[in-house]
């Protein structure tokens, strides 16, 4: 059971993207002056393998679970705001839900691990359990747990993929996440708890430096492996955190590119990372969060964040932000005329 | 006849941002988690005094012109290259086309000065001359052809106002025309051109350095008074970014959101400012341009780009490329769920 969650990822197709990159420069405007819609549309072409990669409709799956980490008081907010949101998700009035609506996403929220029962027909219900345990005092979840987790989402990527889904965008709610995720960036990049922990969503300074404390003294209780993806979920993860990774997984198994949120987001990655290393190749950083320990993690995947606008929200909400920016990738390589369709000269010097 | 191009421009709606901004604190996000997206919400709200401020359907009107200065040998692309890009863009093959399709603008193109006679029924020619002068020589344009080319625009402008358009965005096209830009930025900014100067559509760093050259010469000859926009554009402007200034002008006349593109857009918002310093307040900058003149001319402006993606192609498409995000703000407003509507406890310290 503990290797079911290996998977296997194709190489990219590197040829095609030369393909396409010669192509690129054949197109009516100057050589490179589309800048990083340039490099976007030659790695959608190594990832999927195809001349004129097409990326709509995308699909945004967000997982939500409950930390039990929240009971060391870490979250500006009370643990009941994980349900109260799904059924917000549910009801479609999330940031999340409103950019997700602008790019024509296929949208599903699935509950991995919310504290609170939900009875809702639109949620996707795969609950592993009423919130992780508190890993300040106990390992966050089992083995068996953390494999469920990681497994949970592959169906939910090949529905996704069954409906038409060309992109998949991860997102995530649960209140106390942000401790989960600096806890395993921190592990992950070696660095301290003071350097990654940020506000999370609105804690004081005062606030701030105690949730920086106690997840550097949980790490020191639990001693995660850094380099065993399973350990530090067992240890000091989280049921949607795990879930993303395994989702991530799946999608780049099935030539998906896969656009990341910010700080929880980018910690699955690295999780989805030490699992298999591949799966890089098929992400593309929507956002850079204003979450200090962000940048420390997107720096692992050695990826540059398409945009930049000062939030840090969560949910998935960058990466349906930036999806826009891939798309007119992609309508670049497909729409635009040649220098030679158009009949217009080429460069005299 | 010279101070025709004088316009009122109403001041913002500060009450109305206000408003707006205590609003979007009780939607359903952590403050302030929406950074960037909620800044440009309450200048959305100041700009048209609307609680939910619409810009959809937005307007592109690409203005194209010839510049006598190509003479010198200062653009890497032969002079018919304005023309061969025009029918371009009439055909739908130009990389603004293919932006402003994905974000279902409104779409002209305006000849103000293109060097060739184009005959195209979806052309709109307001011709002014075949080309300006060459501005190492002589002045650009006479002050009678400087004002008609910043009221040639307004017809337009109102054209796109009539049909709807809730944003407007400014394009160009016109091989020499970062010449024109990086002199007008040079004026305004009191910078050397050696700051200034990149390589447009492709120069070489001989080339670029022969066209910081011949560009300073040329300011030298005509000395332009830095605080008069009717002046600079006499010496040493161009008619698409004097008629890109004047549409500028018409559309914060009419409370239009602004969104500026590049360097040679940057440098018609710096000559519109010159003429009433108001119409500021209705521009964002799209995104920030690979050229290295335009961190100039925004800062002048005291503006922050909403995109960074190394591009420096011009047209209007950084603008078009920003779009979505502020269609997004927009949206924000309009469609997430404050938290009394969700049942949503608040933050709890």
């Amino acid at each position: 059971m503990t290797d079911r969650y290996i998977v296997n990822i194709p190489s990219l197709h590197k040829e095609v993207g030369k393909k396409v990159a010669a192509y690129i420069d054949t197109l009516t405007k100057p050589i490179g002056s589309l800048g990083r819609l340039e490099s976007i549309a030659i790695e959608l072409a190594e990832i999927t393998g195809e001349d004129f990669p097409n990326v709509t409709p995308p699909a945004a799956i967000v997982f939500a679970a409950d930390h039990g980490i929240t009971d060391e008081g870490v979250s500006a907010y009370p643990k009941e705001v994980t349900a109260q949101m799904v059924y917000n998700f549910l009801e479609g009035g999330a940031a999340m839900n409103v950019f997700c609506k602008k790019i024509d996403a296929f949208f599903t929220i699935v509950d991995v691990g919310v504290a609170e029962d939900i009875a809702h027909e639109q949620l996707t219900s795969k609950k592993i359990r009423h919130s992780t345990r508190n890993f300040y005092h106990e390992n966050a979840m089992t083995k068996a747990e953390a494999i469920e987790a990681l497994n949970v989402d592959r169906e939910e990527v090949q529905k996704m993929i069954e409906k038409g889904s060309k992109a998949i965008i991860v997102g995530e709610m649960g209140i106390g996440n942000t401790s989960a995720a600096s806890a395993i960036i921190a592990v992950i990049t070696q660095k301290s708890l003071q350097q990654l922990t940020g506000p999370g969503t609105g804690l004081s300074d005062e606030g701030m430096e105690r949730k920086a404390q106690i997840i550097e003294e949980a790490i020191k209780k639990r001693q995660p492996n850094p380099e065993d993806a399973l350990d530090i979920l067992v240890k000091i993860g989280g049921y949607e955190i795990a879930a993303m990774a395994g989702a991530m997984l799946e999608a780049a198994k099935n030539k998906l590119p896969i656009i990341v949120d910010g700080l929880i987001c980018t910690s699955a990655a690295l999780i989805a990372k030490l699992i298999n290393e591949r799966v890089v190749d098929y992400m593309f950083i929507g956002h850079h969060s204003l979450e200090p320990g962000h940048e420390s993690a997107f720096t692992v995947l050695e990826k540059e964040p398409i945009l930049n606008l000062n939030m840090h929200l969560g949910e998935g909400t960058g990466a349906a932000l930036a999806f826009p920016i891939i798309e007119s990738a992609s309508n670049m390589l497909r729409d635009m005329a040649t220098f030679a369709d158009a009949g217009v000269s080429e460069k005299s010097t």
